[in-house]
């Protein structure tokens, strides 16, 4: 595979989750980031100029003088198009791009909650990609969908459990980065010495998508979990890394160092594609004090990696713990890439 | 009451919470601050030259010139006293106080679990200072005890419903402010851009804190109460106020609107006391987006009203909700004067 | 004076400057906060619903209530027109109201510099304010302005040195607060953890402003001093409060020593006076490790007070210190009000 | 060169800076290092157990396992040892580390203003290494300083205008990082929202540093340059990067676009020795709004490039501009060994 790189596009490209897309396809192995496009307030202008560009070194300099394109299937001709719109947006756009058969990977909302659509961690539930050939068969192109930036970390950091002992009921309080708001997002008026406690809409992604992450496929659909997620999402002055509080009842309790032994020993059902962005370990255990941490622990594993921690029983649910992913990497724009290499590697592209 | 004021002192003086001590007994109508002690580095020194003063507006001037005295019995000569001493030092230093006949409130954590000491919310349980007598009795002074920063908050919040519906489970998560680990206290290098999953014994003590304070009072010993409460704390980069995350199960299924009604409805049971300290409202209800926050917020009823908001269903444990408590005041220095103020109304001075 | 307060209006009220002047004209001895002006998207709206209030302990309950109004004369019925406008409407406003008849204190940019209207400071150059009867000549009412926050900061500081000494150069950089940019104002993203070494627009009136201010005023117009100022600005993760590096030289050297007698020894010419708003200290020498800091220092005389320190031999220019002035009192609606107020002292409202 | 790496060690390797040390030390191409040492509170503790590691990614897995040592030249056997020892230790440790024979590059200020010990930034004054032979022939090993790490950024950012036109007078404010004040350094109390302006020694330390670097080598002696910088020195709430605001006067008057040109022209005279740790660029022009920023440009050139920015005419002295530098790698660790690479390289090891 891989022979020659596969040309791909971003649609959003110069918003923070785009400019994860752009760092992270420059020097992709198996995806030649081609075309950027954006609103039609960017398009026409080069790459570099149309975008405040928000990470430490700049923008690739082979993207930087590239020319903005409208987000539009007539001006953008790559076969794969990531999405990093805004749900205000994406919904039309990326309909027309499947319409002229191209397959969409999506960062945005608006598609995930459609029965036909898949909503995909990739070392969680591959066999979701199953309804990517049906959906083109009806539309031409297709669409697939990166969960919510919160739900990737909780459901990646429960799998292990889930698949050792299952799962009925969850808690969880997250204390979310300022990038997931994108840019301005978050003044600084709001958040300097100070902590939000609402995310518009956010603790309904959380209560709702675990359960079609976590659902089993059948004739051609997914069966959602059954599995109860209740969420309260707080905003706090870290640049990257959603910290999650996190309390589950397991099907029958678990101790804290049996459930260490889950995580230390789960391995990465990924682990044997070579895909290029998967990481060693989806999860990993520290035992450390205070930690995972934002700062320390965000960029682990090329900031693919959740991070968790501080196991503990929980004298109400059974089990607590802290959990870490990076919000625009595994969370978005690193999550969503994974899931165009499994597709390809799967011959789904 | 009240003519003459009665001379108090402070333990532990120099410290964070000392400070808020300090700033708070400053033209306190009942109490006049007479002398200032704290650990034998400081001592001998000006109040002024020994402290750090972190708070805006620099120490009192009539306290600033005062000498710090040892925290001996011998030196300190009130009959009240007021600990804000650590607990490395607290627990004898404070049995020291009481066996010379002296009254302790304390803000440090030695005593709080036992069994002759009450742990006191003026609003929750008043009535526990009957331990305050045979207390004397037995060691000729008494000792009285201020709960946890973050258990004062989560009482407090928790009491209407409480009185309303009885509480069964709890699960909290705590976002607490740097204020609550006194001064240098948290590291900057640690906590810039940053959240740190953990506080050393925090969780314990809002585990267990609550079943006293919300006990029962019988032949002279509190009963405590049937509730299970399970925490996980967070520091964050705030300087005063404590934001909790609450999920509560309560006796029977409490909706939205049933649940604020009892907030709205919510009347300190000290209102006719005239006690200085004692706000109007020692739970007030906000129903603004993303209200309480720590800067807008923390100061409400000079920082001795608990906010909530955010109420909602929750799934899993029944309602879940949002609160906020001033971790130096309402938390510490406030609470433990109220305290006083509530003894010396009650004759118990 | 003052027997009935005179009813004043402020235009921009729901901004992050219009909630400072809110909050300052509640219980206001002699004006009465009578009327609320702001964009044509909050008027018709009850203040409270139409302002994101961002300051400590809310609206005031007798403001929130009343109706912002449009900001036009036609709507607007007081004669002392308070303007907290954008630099992008107030050049047409102020003006559609000075042609009205009334007099307008602004605080926008756009008039400061016209050689009819005067930019004052009541502590330094409180003759400027003659000015205002030949301008109410000619337009029926009146334009003041209020110099930019940083200027205001610098001049004050600067002051008793001119005084003493004379000025000949000053070098500043200065370290802003995110309140300056009014709100939503700084993207958190690019000010948490981070410093922004350009303000649009800022050096260029830290350049021009202190000459016109420490300007002689002849023949009803002001001579400019001859003062060479240069500044470099920077934003910082504070919210309130502008600190301000500065290097002077003065019409001959100056010791340390001669230096904070001359600052310990200022004493306002406001002082006997009796305006409400006026501080004790407009300027306050304070010689503790690392101060001003804006924590600490920033609300010193109810945020009146300019705090000065670290006073030094400069090798370059003689001598350099540090002075800190809260942006949003002293820098913007305080010293706004508190010209107004001498207006009214002298007869000229 | 480097067919085999040299053995180094580490002095105050747990330290914030004695850990860049150890993270750019490895996978050094010619350096291997050997040993780690620290005071005696962590020798004979793992590395990574007895260092509360601060960067992201955690301590290289080959250190981390490594015994601490004390150091003492009887304990530490490499020849080369690079100091990152606090300066109440770093004079005794330094001292006997030289006596017996080895050659010590220091981050600490103790031996920076001894006349027989050069203080180098390799691209500015190589030459002062002459110094080296002369110190050995006397006390069998040498002593090569590091400058303080705001004196490094301003010295690069100044060299190309000092080569150019010729350097006179220098005033210099700093917007300096936490990391430059080691762990635990600076409080978050102290610094939340809050600026500091005083940083002890600081000032002196830049004010004397630059004349010393600058100056020019002659009978084995430097003789210092003559040039006045005079500096204000601020801590704010950066993780890492010193930013300064620059004014200087130069030999003669020169403008913005030929400073600008000269920027642009400037070439590394290390280029084409190869030495691992020099960057491409040294000093690096950045003309767009706002920059340099420590976030978006503190890893420039691996944290070795200083970016320069917002030039200016300054109309005190001449020309003035920002510039910024990683503060642990270009202030401390990364020239320290960069001056150690260049001594590789021309035989003095």
């Amino acid at each position: 595979m891989a022979r020659e790189r596969m040309k791909v596009a971003v649609l959003g490209a110069t918003g923070a989750v785009g400019q994860r897309f752009v760092q992270l396809l420059a020097n992709h192995p198996w995806f030649e980031l081609a075309e950027v496009a954006a609103s039609d307030r960017s398009a026409g202008k080069p790459y570099g100029e149309a975008t405040r560009w928000l990470l430490s070194g700049g923008a690739p300099r082979e993207v930087a003088g590239r020319m903005v394109l409208p987000a539009e299937p007539s001006a953008v001709r790559s076969g794969l198009v990531f999405s990093a719109l805004g749900s205000d947006v994406a919904g039309e756009t990326e309909e027309a791009f499947r319409a002229a058969g191209r397959t969409v990977v999506s960062n945005a909302a608006n598609f995930r909650t459609h029965e036909e659509v898949p909503l995909v961690i990739p070392e969680v539930n591959p066999e979701h990609l199953a309804l990517v050939p049906p959906q083109r068969g009806r539309y031409g192109g297709a669409i697939v969908t990166n969960p919510n930036c919160s739900t990737i970390g909780l459901c990646l950091a429960l799998d292990p459990l889930r698949r050792a002992f299952g799962l009925k009921r969850v808690q969880v309080t997250t204390l979310q980065a300022l990038s997931g708001a994108g840019y301005p997002g978050v003044s600084s008026m709001d958040i300097l010495g100070n902590v939000l406690p609402e995310i518009a809409g956010e603790e309904e992604k959380l209560g709702r998508e675990p359960a079609k992450i976590f659902g089993t496929l059948a004739n051609a659909s997914v069966e959602p979990a059954k599995l109860v997620v209740s969420a309260q999402c707080n905003r706090v002055a870290v640049r990257d890394g959603h910290l999650l509080s996190i309390s589950v009842e397991l099907s029958r309790p678990v101790g804290v160092a049996e459930a260490a032994e889950v995580f230390l020993a789960f391995r990465s059902p990924l682990l044997d594609l070579g895909l290029p962005s998967a990481p060693e370990k989806p999860v990993s255990l520290n035992r450390e004090f205070a930690r995972p941490q934002p700062v320390l622990d965000g960029d682990a594993g090329g900031g693919m990696t959740v991070t968790v921690g501080r196991l503990a029983p929980c004298p109400v649910l059974g089990l607590r713990f802290v959990a870490l992913a990076h919000n625009t990497i595994r969370g978005a724009a690193g999550n969503t890439i994974l899931i165009a290499e499994l597709m390809a590697e799967r011959g789904l592209l």
